[in-house]
């Protein structure tokens, strides 16, 4: 296995999040060649242009000349890619992904041609706008980024993981992706639904006055946000962790017709206790004024 | 009625909300005399000391020396206050609120004597943190300022109250009570709601697997922001604004149970509208970038 500042990349995907990846290597150093490979042209003719990466391609083909590809399209597009990557990518080749998810991924993982490494990957970091138009070298920094390694995945290529994802500037953590899916299901992909399912009920309440939007402020802002999240690939992480996903959503609709039925026979001594449970949960976990 | 600049102005409570607009009245100069009216006696001395209010008291019986009086209290207690204030506010004064729901206060409102001139109020701003020593003259900068006159409340004092609102920084915007609580519970009652049972959820999971907090990121910290806001003053507001709240509780269970349903079935035909419309309208409603 080459050092890392001998490796030739290839990344597969330059939208938010292949694309901070190419600028952060670029703006490391740490790595020979950066090849791109987006089947966006505008695209390849601007991270070109940029200097951010040294090859394009709209053709997966160009990552057999990698040492590192690493997979930053939606979910299920990375597990259609990864059947194709294994059919042509050099022994010994590392192959990354970016996915949202892991469960489904490692499974596809598990197949590949046993001359190849992967790793399963996840920056826990992102944000509302996405392509490559919004990449940006730090995106990655002082982010938690889960590396889930399968049962084959070698020790030196863990390692080599781990150096990557600290040389531009995230945190490796080390999870396995029954576990992962388990928790982005709660911490992400629940608040996105939550997020989405209030802009709904708020947005239908708009259409009957048009008082509400105008009216709509901070609490509203933020607790919808995650609604402008890029819908496809959303789709793709939802579908690929449906048991999670549902059950949450379930228990959740169940938790809020608790609360309404302690509203309707107005237990405030059932009610104040969970209201202010939460309250000191979010005030401990995001110390008050930090933010 | 005097005019703004030679008014006597008491304020009851000086938490965020009666500390800040004691904070907007001293800075703009646009009032004779700022009483405070608080049970806390460090208050007192703390906004005596910083030349905030002229005279302070604990007793609500200061108020009738005062030609306008703002109740800055929870939502039930400015109830109990306006009936207090009803037996001594001295003829002619404007008394107004600045509670979150507004049918209670305003039904409460009906009552008082009729030589008084009582005006709901609702400044929709307001942050996390709470008590005086959160309070800032500029909180109300630019925030909508609801006014829910009586039908009794005489054109004067809707006058008066407008460039009272317009003097300290707010958007006055005049709006029946019944359709205020209709569209609070939905901005900011119902958002309430998700963001605390977000958080019990998660620290549901949380007991169980230690990662789950540290791995709270940007997403999950904005949804459940208002978490954190203060139970009690939270409580008043469920309960005055019971049935909207619990209308829109039950119907989003409802709709969270469907966006499951869906996911069971894969009926992703179905859910990609429901999530993709709910992207263009929060893209829409806050121009991305701007935030």
């Amino acid at each position: 296995m080459k050092a890392l500042d001998e490796s030739v990349f290839a990344i597969v995907g330059l939208g938010l999040m292949g694309g901070s990846f190419a600028l952060a290597l670029r703006a490391t150093g740490h790595c020979k060649t950066i090849l791109g490979i987006t089947r966006d042209s505008a695209t390849r003719v601007q991270a070109l242009a940029n200097g951010v990466i040294d090859e394009a391609s709209g053709d997966l083909s160009l990552a057999s000349s990698a040492d590192v590809v690493i997979v930053a399209t939606p979910v299920r597009t990375i597990i259609e890619q990864l059947d194709v990557l294994g059919a042509f990518a050099r022994p010994g080749t590392i192959i990354m992904d970016l996915g949202s998810t892991k469960q489904a991924i490692v499974n596809v993982m598990e197949q590949l041609p046993l001359h190849l490494e992967p790793i399963g990957g996840h920056p826990m970091c992102g944000k509302e706008q996405f392509g490559f138009s919004a990449a940006a070298a730090n995106l990655y920094c002082n982010a938690p980024f889960i590396l889930s390694p399968l049962a084959r995945t070698s020790p030196e290529t863990i390692a080599f993981a781990r150096s990557l994802v600290t040389s531009i500037g995230a945190r490796p953590i080390l999870l396995d992706p029954a576990r992962h899916d388990r928790i982005v299901a709660a911490i992400s992909h629940l608040p996105y639904m939550l997020a989405c399912t209030l802009m709904a009920s708020v947005g239908e309440l708009a259409q009957a006055d048009d008082l509400v939007l105008p009216l709509a402020a901070g609490g509203f802002r933020d607790t919808s946000r995650l609604a402008a999240s890029e819908t496809t690939m959303m789709l793709d992480i939802l579908m690929t962790n449906r048991a999670n996903v549902t059950q949450l959503l379930r228990a959740f609709g169940e938790r809020l017709t608790d609360l309404a039925d302690r509203m309707d026979r107005q237990d405030e001594n059932g009610l104040f206790p969970i209201l202010q449970n939460a309250a000191a949960q979010r005030r401990e976990l995001f110390q008050q004024g930090i933010e």
